[in-house]
């Protein structure tokens, strides 16, 4: 089950809780009001939805809550468990034969990784193993880049659109200059579609690409060792070898994190073969 | 035959909508005369065409209206059907050996997907099949290319004239500051090529030019999996590897779908072959 | 013979007169005058050719006078008719030998295209002709996109040295406040250098570079099919299969010019036969 | 040991007493307090980190004190020493034998080299080791290049919340125009949030950014050339010929100390064999 | 020896001569005093400066003297000269044997090319040569770009701390409006830090970093047509083969001169055989 990626939230709600600072910081409470103006959140929205109609496909507007979900919620990827279980295949297909990870199937949840030991079961030749799964890999890249642009162009529109919105304001703003003294209100108002553009860009849709664009990348790397180890088990590589390779793509961190669990479970064993 | 893609149309009104939501919510209805300007219109276009005719070819130009077209217009391409496709090419394929796709043919439209059918059906060698379906790939690809900086580069060229314009505006009215009355609405008007540039460049010519640049990406796909098919028939592999590897472009919605179908249709089958 | 490309005139006059109209359609035919500032074209001008000077060796930028041409002449190069040629030249060297080539010489023009026969005619391997010839082809890339680069870089130079002379201007302005009848005009004429900088870099210099950028395209698209068709022939490669292959380079439109030519072709070859 | 990189605190410390400087030149030292204010700082950091929450996920923030460590310490990389190792190792090798590498590890400190050392000692076939070795260097880059991300994003967000800043300063100056004596110095305080956020990002994150880019640049040339090494001294290369190819990633300068250092050797060495 | 590069200077000189003139256009002389302000450069260039130093290594800022002869000379490759040479090497190299080339070297004073013929006289592969030579010019590549990065980041960060500069000045102006007589003047002054900022990136630093960029490429070329040549002359290629292949890479103009030298040297070449 994968957690909540609590820190999205915290994030906008913090991003908030700052204007709201700023606002109080050299004005009174009820210049809080001023600042929220339903006309001009409709303005830069409807207007960065119209481009974004416009700029994107049905199928793919259609990913937007899927995407919101995803950048709520953490990857469940444990890379010191998948050398583990590499290295644990590999040395059963040494000692029973490739046929025997079959009844190893039944503790692999991840999908991508039933595919490829499935495959393997199948007597697959091991070039046609990559080749099926690296265009899963591409597949998943190419709909997680489509996602990502949603969130990119909606932060490069925003802006457009808070710029749209002030132009507006100011135009509207210099035909009726006869009044000086709604000068500085109509410029207030004409500023904040500018202000709005410029925090969904800055506080939402950019910072939202980028976590997703994270995610993807976290997940193809952990796809690609994947693949790695399925080749090795396949072609009988060494387990101590195959969990070396696969090893030179932890961090120190993990590193660490994963000779403690060892040294236990190097306890662990001694105590079962003893 | 290809759908229209009501969603382009629809951006764009709504687009406008929301432009005279905007005047509206701070001006009166008589203020949306003052920001229909047809001088400012031909300024802003005008000036658009002139650097186009400077920055492409008459060929490359008189592309546009089909591109417009094209915009409206949504690709055809269902990726299941193409993948059952092969599949049953291939096990024909094995069968009745490979002359014996002659006869599908009648049946296929797409004529990228007839092309490489009938070099198979030719005898050619693979590498020499994969070298033109591909250089026809490459050649589409740049065709596209040069279709979307058509709309990418007026996406430029828009705010720069609008900016253009408003400089003009604002020389002549510091050269007459004379009549301090005048300033406003004389910079009001200035101010109004921007907001055309403005609305041009993001609502029109850049999502426009990120909708034909996904619609080449989404073909390019396409025909690579037809590429991906056809050498997997002609090298007589097996029809379940084969729709496995296909399947692998497959995001989950549409292999839902497929699945789906194909209970379906071993229903189907079953019932047939009692 | 290369037609001129009478799309850069006309661009750079239809610009221009959108610009003009732009002035008079909110201000007087006196004011014309007031938009010419020799000064202001000085500052512009003088600065970017300045940056240039420092920017580029002297070699390169005596290439400009050259680019100017290239950017007014069009390329004169004909798909079919190349096609054409090298379904006849494979024809013939399967008929009457490799040798036999060297009577077709005479036909050839494009120096690329001889270069290419020649070293057919003369033995060398294949993989050393497609060495010698892609060699040609990254070198004319090489020197073409130096070319471009002068544009781009003039693009770049220009709305610099037009804010830099709008800063001079302002300095000059703010330093000279007391007397405010005179803010208005020191302020215009500050404005003029940014519109002539803005102008300059969006109506003549991005636009050429772009021009050239495709003309460059184009040639090398061309040249690679050029050693596609000189490899086919001298591998002795099916006329059919290389005419099959070289069609893939073609555009729908070019496909269907070619379709008809070869119906009148056939017609005349039948007449012949007969 | 590495040694502390001072010239981050120095380039910071200069950077700020520029700006006091600055201030100095044109004003009095009591204006130097209106340049401190609390509330902005607090906007614009508290902004920037709202936007790095949701932009990164939590085990890549926890990395910044690290980074910051990193950017305060220089790589401790020398190249000479390097080459001269492999030239060392290549002789022993040849002579005694790839095993009696396993001697000389207790001289290697770097845990990169002592694993490629180990990997060869073990008999692991050159292409392996190649394997093993470059994931690692992947692994560096990839982990490097999330937390230069974190510097390069917030010098992106920076300035955009400075602006933030100064919007909602402006919106509640206008509402308030009519003191117009407050006017000036409202504006004052809007813009000082625009100033810290250039001053951020220009002083602070970007060249921080830069600085740990060149360092991991620096860290997987020096890993790159002992991967080189490593697979020279498997395969039994000419120590000569070994030290030639390293020596060629070598710049004038480092070449010109080796062959110092080679010059007082060669004497020593003589001296030894005499 | 390489000439002198006098470009760069009369470059510089001349932008800054179309400065003054810009200046005295709109101006009077004495205003030219007031476009002189210590302070305002110390500011823009301190503040560049102190972003540097965190920016960049202390051993890449000891290059920027380095870089500036650099960018004052030209380099001094002739490539007609070249591609005779190597004719004659490999002419010589068939005659009389590799190791006759030894003999050639008093002649060849570029390290690069001394290097590749003494690996081809020590009889080291055609692999290993190659590797070599490319790594030399890999780091060759990697220490230049190093040395365009300091000018492209100072061009970055220049047109920054112009506008620090211009912010610093704006707060303290608004805080002191009370006397409006001396609005102007602060302003004049807060722009001038803009100003110099916009001037020293569009007119030294990035020009500078474009044309060491231009004299990289230069060098990488010419390198890479000794490394054909090397490798051509050791395998023994047909000189007449070896100086087509590399002829390839001149141009129109470098050609023309080419044809012109040689028949010259056929003439005397004639003379001699007679």
């Amino acid at each position: 089950m994968s957690k909540r990626d609590i820190l999205t939230p915290i994030g906008i709600t913090f991003g908030f809780i700052i204007i709201i600072f700023a606002i109080l910081s050299s004005g009174q409470t009820e210049d809080l009001i001023s600042f929220i103006d339903i006309a001009s959140i409709f303005i830069v929205l409807g207007g960065v939805i119209a481009s974004m109609l416009i700029n994107f496909k049905l199928n793919q507007l259609k990913l937007v809550p899927k995407l919101l979900k995803a950048a709520n919620y953490q990857n469940n990827l444990n890379l010191n468990e998948l050398i583990h279980l590499f290295t644990r295949l590999s040395e059963r297909a040494r000692r029973e034969g490739i046929l025997a990870l079959e009844n190893e199937l039944d503790e692999v949840e991840d999908p991508f990784l039933r595919k490829g030991i499935l495959l393997v079961v199948d007597g697959v030749e091991p070039e046609v193993i990559k080749d099926i799964l690296e265009a899963e890999i591409i597949a998943m890249e190419d709909r997680h880049e489509k996602g990502q642009a949603i969130f990119l162009k909606a932060g490069e529109y925003a802006p457009a659109w808070g710029m749209i919105g002030t132009l507006v304001g100011l135009v509207l703003m210099l035909n009726r200059m006869q009044d000086p003294a709604l000068l500085g209100p109509s410029m207030a108002v004409a500023l904040i579609t500018t202000l709005y553009g410029t925090v969904l860009a800055n506080l939402v849709f950019l910072p939202m690409a980028s976590k997703l664009e994270g995610k993807t990348d976290e997940e193809v790397f952990f796809k690609q060792i994947i693949i790695e180890g399925i080749i090795g088990v396949q072609s009988g590589q060494n387990p101590r070898i195959l969990e070396e390779k696969l090893n030179a793509f932890l961090s120190k961190e993990e590193k660490a994190i994963k000779d403690e669990e060892e040294s236990f479970e190097a306890l662990g064993e001694s105590v079962n073969e003893a």
